[in-house]
């Protein structure tokens, strides 16, 4: 089971310059082969798979805890879509000058169309995420191998996504997600490492550009946020600590494990779109809500 | 953000017959078109792109809270899926006498080859999830119409794989998310009728057979489980009682909001299948950990 | 069985602006999960699969006519298609200029690669249309909820592609098919008023926005269209009267069943595109059929 | 637009072995590449999007009409998997005893769990329909080799189908669909032959065997019906017997246009599967429709 | 198996303006239903499933050899996308700038995310390549008039992508495989000719333009390479002459067969583009390679 | 380019027990994500879209030779199907006993219904193999670090395989299969080595059981079939020997480069299956070539 935290990973800036097309190129960090919801699912599946757990137990939480931290990373890539699709299109309730004319040149038609100018599990070509991006051999030395290529393989589209992509809310969230994905890449390193002796760590980085290179990454770097490992839970994985220690392979700090996540950031606010009919609901009166929520003793 | 707890939504049995093909069939549960991997993301992605959250949060929080509970439904779907999948071949080490022979019949053969022996996100034919079974229009209205037709759907399919499968494992399962999405359809529903005054709530059961009739399901209304909305957070989502309240329609008991959730129960413990080298390792010596954990005071 | 009657729904004007881009946003409404494939297809396979049709024969009959319908709403939306895509490439024999350069800037290079500068069975983003958005349940009260989802999610579509595309081609088609969509809705409504005495009409319209505000439809409903269901039959599906009666729950004039179809206008011309070898066959003289068509009393 | 005719191609007898595999193979038939799906969606395509019909008016109107008994076809082959389903599971309404247990073994498991015992658009290994089976070039020889390929591959999976399901039910239905489907073959070859001259007929048939080895088609071409082009339209597509015209190529007999469709029979009844609650309402009283019937002059 | 040898079938210029959305058009040539990926796999299949092939040695020869020509045509293919696609963003290894900022607006985002600007089997929409598009009947007629079909689709696919996309890398290759798919036209008709005497070649051309229309097809027809039939293999397949004999139809000149494969030539040069990290490496000294090249007596 | 050699990859005996599911499970094999059309596809495009090959030639040189030999396991586990399939249906002309029943009930109908009993590019489950499972992301590293990964994916898939089916004809290809695969997982790991300096190859075996527990395997390690790297090319590709040499990392053997290929064996046998029309033509003469034969000097 989970608790949800209704807070973001990190504080998103709203853009300099809403684009359709940026957010576009921003799902590929979502629903691509090599997205979010790939991350998430890979490791929640094999969390959930993982055979022979009292034997192996400190592999079974780190996979579990690393499983944890990627929802909040569809979370962010979705809010940063989102963001750079706000105000995309003319904004009112008149359907006939064609508030979304713009859109039918814009690179994904779902945003307009599907969603109200939001994110979707599809990738930047519009090509829905599927199951089939899952691997759960059941194997830990494989599955293990496969995380760390998955990590290196999301690496290089994120840093392909900042290249093509240069609005502030983009790269707030590349450069984020790069800090903690290369967590989770020396994280299965590490973990190959124990399991096999072999130093798996002294590969990365792959590709060979180092984060240091993305000045929204190396600000997060400079604070330490590349050492630490969260549970991503109250009280549970603590033993993931029992595989993320020793000196980090690019500058030789120690590792640690936290109980608990990052304190994280409110939601930015997402602005209606009247034209998209979203939310809608516009005949509806909150007001409703008061006499109830006095009654209930709820707060609004 | 989540918080992961390291529990499963209720306790399960060990089967009484494991069965390849009684797991083939849960898998629609998983991950079909109504499986929990649909209503997990479409909440999911939902709540993300909820504009004007401000104007309208209790349908926000209800829905976020909603998102929160299916994450642990595709953990209590798959962990059922693995423990009909324990012990259906011959374990050890020989290749050579072909211990997975009988899974050349199995309607499942990726529970084989790649997995071990476990749950994939796909659905009772093998069809990969897709994130085309994801709707997020964006429109209030039109999500929550949604969203009330997704867990009818979701439910037709619990009820007629409960028909297909006797074991208890699936039963049990089966059993306590009828009456958890029956929690999820009478909250649309409420949602609904919150923002358009008309009486939805009086379309339930659809389809027209009673939870009732499910002895694993009635043992559970029985004791009110169907009268509670768990808001899956420490904190948060409390607003969901402001549309969560009044009469269930089915038996006029009192809906109530929790925060938190369920308390649950400990993991069924997944035993190794060596023939499908799942999970392998087996020259590594866990005794590594001792030093290393007594040194970091984490404890084993 | 059907007959085909060789005639449009609606009498469809040339573009003023044939573009591309907007054919491509149009092709949502064609092959898109809300599409009128989809909508199509649902209602032909649950007529088809329609079980107890004696003891709930109204139902069946509804179900069975508003499918006929349909049909003549992909061919609605395919001449619409094909009109914005009619010229929007230089005209000629000799490949060498590159007479589809546009084409290479396109949305949908498939109007332009795969056929003749018209119509596939393809989304927006040129994803092809599957038979998993076909949901027939079996069970009467889920399918009607499923098509009362289905039709509202349609409409939505329908007034996001109005937005986006301002040509008058497309707009009289998304016009009448707002209406007609309209019909629909409030029909699946009543069927689950009739099986279930709730007034699920009152949820009308979803999404909140009215077909008022869009003057192409509009003109329609002065007329009276949106109180018409047609049997689409010569002689069957009268039956659906039970269920399509009573007052329009928007603007309360009576309700009525007409057997037959609306007359509907010639097919536009679709001119030949030489560059694209659609149709090709020059060197085929059409006199030919001369002789036989006297022999064989043949009118041409 | 359509007008459609509340009856069925052939009269289908019910099964002497109702039997769920031999459902799933019949499939192929519906929803298979070479299925008739995608017969219907490819000529429904192809006229609507025909170039230049006004110079090659009897092409269109020979694939207009050809399209149009397609739908009469799919029609067909889903009654026939209806029928094959029907009383397959044990019939009550208790979910307790399992009644649904054999379905676990069957290799269609969406017919007992996404539909009820019924047709789905899906081939013999449950994979989707997709709209890439649809080819519309707009060139007119090109759309013509296509079809005329595309039926001697339906034809090859009719026989093969054939070999495999040895029941009445099937049988009667492709046995039907070999000698209609024989006429397409042969109608595609003529229009080749009359736009280029080269005596395609002469290639059928296509795989070798003939139909004659099909006692279930053999009955139909004694009759004479693989003579005939039915236009499926009360007053259009006779220019079609421009095309269609001339000795048949396997036994000289001449060909002719029948303006409209066969007779066609009754639908057969398919019986509820309350175990299903396919279609459930069991508490609605059909008695209510007795009154607004008198009231409306509706004949029940 | 096969030998490869390290040559491009034809030699590629340079482009004059590098384009990503023409490199994206052309990938319908690799990846589409019609693309070189679908001519190679159908072959290799049929080659690889022949019964009977004593009998009808001459046909499976045909076939093979054939087969091992489209190896050849995926390449000649992805070499002219890689072509158009080098430098087509700014190269240089810092991220800061945006240096992929055009790819945004690329029709084909994979071309910058997924690949190093290099071609994938997809379509020009970027849709994957899928198994779905292989026919492999069994049956010699059906699968020889599969493959004249397929051949005479890819024909058309490429006269339509060569008036999209006017640089010379593109044109060179279409031109070049213009000819070359000619000649497996003419060779499957031939085929069908020999089984079974009706005069298939007379169709050609389809679509109706000629070869002779594109100054790129006419150089090589010129030559007489519409006349060759290779065998691409050093001893085998050389009865595939039985088959491809007799005067070309267009032409009246001898086919004849070779055996062994074109000349080809040196493939061309694909620079780095270090902003993708293609191919990276920089670190890494290929000195190194200089000891042990002269210590195993390898030539660098 | 490629010649293709009309030879397989190693001598196949006949099943002892041909079976349809046998068959079916070892497709996961040829069109599975990890199959041999994943590993021929990866390494196929890598090597046409190896950027700075002058720089890194024996990497570049190294997986051409590699994709080369892959495709000759296509073929292998292609041929390894058809065995298993040949002679599974009753032998026949006349379709009316249902020569196909058996069928009805096999795991895989297209090898019934699509294929003249023979393999398709899908997986265990029928899914088609798609062009998504192709990574050529440009980045030496990461490319080489996902070859590695694959081949240790496709080494658990054959291992999995091996235990389910006993037939001596899987056997035998699975046997030779995981020793040509071993040594391209050492080459893969062997090039990270050169690249980066990390002594990968101490990973293998990954899954952790030794080829050496599969008779087949071993006995051609026996005879140091491991130890060896074909360029499958007359001249081409020595210089991957830069990388290929050194000790055996399990056995600690020599290394060594081979020019050209193994020399194989003769295609078995694939008989006549006449019940499916494969290859049907039984009205087809060849002896009408002996005459063109003595003419051409073609030697029959």
């Amino acid at each position: 089971m989970i608790h949800r935290i209704d807070r973001l990973a990190l504080e998103l800036p709203t853009p300099k310059n809403p684009s359709a097309n940026d957010a576009a190129a921003v799902q590929e960090l979502l629903g691509g082969k090599f997205g979010e919801m790939s991350t998430l699912m890979n490791y929640t599946f094999q969390s959930f798979n993982f055979r022979g757990r009292k034997r192996l137990r400190p592999f079974y939480e780190l996979v579990a805890s690393i499983a944890a931290e990627e929802y909040g990373h569809i979370e962010a890539v979705s809010y940063a879509i989102n963001l750079l699709l706000t105000g995309t299109t003319k904004r009112g309730h008149d359907p006939e000058p064609g508030p979304l004319q713009n859109a039918v040149d814009a690179r994904n038609s779902y945003h307009f169309i599907a969603s109200g100018q939001a994110a979707l599990p599809v990738d930047s070509m519009g090509l829905p995420w599927t199951g089939q991006n899952v691997v759960s051999t059941g194997n830990l030395k494989m599955d293990l191998l496969h995380n760390f290529f998955l990590e290196c393989g999301a690496r290089a589209n994120k840093m392909r996504v900042y290249e093509m992509v240069t609005d502030r809310t983009a790269r707030e969230m590349v450069g984020y997600l790069l800090v903690r994905g290369g967590v989770h890449i020396v994280a299965y390193a590490r973990a190959l490492e124990v399991l096999t002796g072999v130093a798996v760590t002294k590969l990365v980085p792959v590709p060979d550009l180092s984060n240091k290179a993305f000045p929204e990454a190396r600000k997060h770097e400079q604070k330490g946020l590349h050492l630490k490992l969260y549970t991503f839970s109250p009280e549970d994985y603590l033993q993931a600590g029992l595989i993320w220690n020793g000196p980090h392979p690019e500058d030789g700090q120690e590792l640690q494990v936290v109980q608990g996540s990052p304190e994280g950031a409110p939601y930015p606010d997402l602005e209606e779109e009247p034209q998209l009919n979203a939310p809608g609901a516009e005949d509806f009166d909150p007001e409703m809500f008061k006499d109830i929520a006095k009654k209930l003793g709820i707060k609004l």
